[in-house]
């Protein structure tokens, strides 16, 4: 089932936004049988949105439409795509209703006029329900075709697209002759070691990989595989997708900590949670940055109990316990000071498990024997305690969210030793 | 001068890849008077590239195409472009020459067959030499148009697009009537206020802000305000934003935290910095976040001291010498205990100024009286100290992200006060 997108934002064709929504539609429509054949980029004009959505509908029949639904007198999306489809605009007492109900649930006063029109909807369209803003999406059908129109936000987008677009072109799909075939692919994510480091390692297997293809994707969080399988059913899909990674995992072993969206701190709080294990965090150089990466995940509560930020030394001292001779005798950055912050972490908490960091995160601070970018990092569990000192590449927030995720892979491979 | 952009790749259609080329191509181009009026994008697919390359043509009579130049099966740009300009493709001896002695110089070995055809050159086309890369650039020219054909590598395409594309663009620029004119932007950041709020301050001044466009961009930091000058000289461009930006200055007033990139986490420490004040912070549902984002900031530590991810209650109480009354009378998540954390963070690190955050990130632990998205913040400052609450839309995230935000914003306003 091929469908088009028409991405609008005078912003796109600026330069002043990435279209992002285009890969996230694309991947989540690959999924149940629909391909993205082509995606235009038109300025908030109404003659350009209308010229690129019939275009759309003239060649696909199908076209997802994101970007200027918002309530300012830029967006002009909904006008354009309702002149096409000869739908005059009218106010939806519900909605609107629905809207005010909103405004007043979040305290922000009386909802301003210019929200009005977004209450606005074609005639006979329907209104997809935005959960998490105010402009609706919309589902508009004629003898042109279907057009789904989203808002451009991509929070907003995004959750839609699961909510009304993936469940219609799945419907479609499989209403198209043959059943429909898939595009799926899988990530296998890893960490601590180098994109040339992983490929020396696997080129042995690549011939029993079976009909998917690989791709290496370097980034801060590691390197992640990703293998894909083109144009089969839903189930061979699965199928050849299990077999190969069956076959990578040996190989990656330790390196891997999860597949797809998996998050290293929620990996390591399961793992932490399943041994019923506590743990704490005292930071240096990474300023807070592992105990956000906790606590963004739901339900961190029952295992991570907090920290501290121990940016200055005063505060290793003062509530890490570190002895102002260590700090003294082997620098911040150091195995002896970063192993006694985490071990005044797991003390002074009463945690069965503590990680601690610090490093020179740079631009300054760097020295010919700590270049910018040497980390400490220790994590204790129970009785065991590890330090490990790496030298991370790249600018300040690389260094820092490099210095994290490694922070919490110290921790996984420690519980799970 | 109008442009358009057709971004070539399989991969940007099933998502895996996100285009990144344009948004580099279209603030380049417009810097030097070009104007990109459209971006589609295709697969690798010989006829649809064709298609796409001619509508644009046809509108716009100069295209710039990315993508699809590699040396593999798959790259077909070349071909369908050459088709559409009517031009065998010819063996450039020279440019082959060329790639042979790089091939030999890179030591990695003599050049592979497939590498041959990227000497082959469409009759009359100019190559674009690629410094980073084997794919050259192409410039083709007829009675359609000009096409510039460009490597889709981003490191790549972005150093051919500084040497070639940009000189041509601006050349093409500056010979249509009066001179080059350029687009020039500038972002007024705010937060604290939605976009509708913000939408009905600006409606009576709107008509105040002479040949400047303004749009709307709403994020988990806050509204972004971007103004455009359209088609002025640079020197014009300049004096038309400062005088808009003057204009909304005064509706605008405490919103406003800054311009363009900045980071209202640099805004509050250089505010800090200039009174001579250091910082703790007590985080309960932003878990270290706002600790992340001062310390992200290059020299943050001359003015934060760090601070407690109090996440657990033990914490608040241990750390933070919240009364266990308190805790116990109000519950976790109330003007009484985040104003005791802030006091408590500032009495214990020392510091000048101090700000903490306890809330209901969700996606469990909200009630009637506390829903998920419940806030409160407190700052002290010296002698004063200040408590809001905030009920913040969408889940974990965001709730965490805008809390950690507007604890920054809440030290901005007291020490700027």
């Amino acid at each position: 089932m091929d469908l088009e997108i028409v991405t609008v934002g005078t912003e796109l064709l600026l330069g002043f936004t990435i279209d992002s929504n285009t890969a996230d539609i694309s991947r989540a429509v690959s999924r149940v049988g629909g391909r993205v054949v082509r995606r235009v980029s038109v300025p908030d004009d109404e003659r350009q949105i209308r010229d690129a959505v019939a275009g759309a509908l003239r060649r696909s029949r199908f076209v997802v439409v994101t970007g200027g639904l918002g309530p300012t007198r830029d967006d002009v999306t909904k006008r354009a795509v309702a002149a096409l489809f000869g739908a005059p605009l009218e106010l939806d007492d519900a909605y609107l209703r629905e809207l005010d109900a909103r405004f007043a649930s979040f305290r922000r006063g009386p909802m301003p006029p210019s929200n009005r029109s977004q209450a606005e909807v074609p005639r006979g369209a329907t209104v997809l329900r935005n959960p998490r803003g105010t402009a609706p999406g919309l589902l508009l059908e004629g003898w042109l075709g279907t057009a789904v129109l989203l808002p451009g936000v991509p929070q907003e987008m995004r959750r839609m697209l699961e909510q009304d677009l993936v469940p219609l072109v799945k419907d479609r799909a499989s209403h198209e002759g043959g059943g429909p075939t898939v595009i799926h692919s899988r990530l296998l994510r890893t960490t601590g070691v180098t994109e040339s480091g992983l490929a020396s390692a696997l080129e042995p297997v690549l011939d029993d990989l079976g009909p998917v293809s690989l791709a290496y994707l370097p980034g801060w969080d590691g390197v992640d595989l990703r293998l894909t399988a083109w144009r089969l059913t839903a189930a061979q899909a699965a199928e050849v997708l299990d077999e190969a990674a069956a076959c990578l995992m040996p190989t990656l072993h330790q390196w891997c900590y999860g597949t797809d969206d998996d998050d290293l701190a929620a990996v390591v709080l399961d793992a932490l949670r399943i041994q019923g294990l506590r743990l704490a965090v005292a930071e240096s150089c990474t300023g807070g940055l592992v105990g956000a990466r906790l606590t963004a995940i739901p339900g961190a509560s029952d295992v991570f109990v907090g920290g501290v930020i121990a940016y200055a030394d005063e505060l290793k001292t003062e509530l890490l316990s570190v002895a102002p001779g260590l700090l003294e005798a082997h620098g911040a950055v150091s195995e002896e000071v970063v192993t006694a912050m985490a071990r005044g972490a797991m003390d002074r908490f009463a945690a069965d498990a503590a990680v601690a960091v610090t490093g020179v995160a740079g631009p300054s601070g760097g020295s010919d024997e700590k270049p910018v970018g040497t980390v400490w990092l220790a994590a204790g569990v129970g009785e065991r305690e590890h330090a490990v000192c790496h030298r991370f590449p790249g600018q300040r927030r690389e260094v820092q969210h490099r210095s994290a995720q490694s922070a919490l892979d110290l921790v996984r491979l420690m519980v799970n030793d």
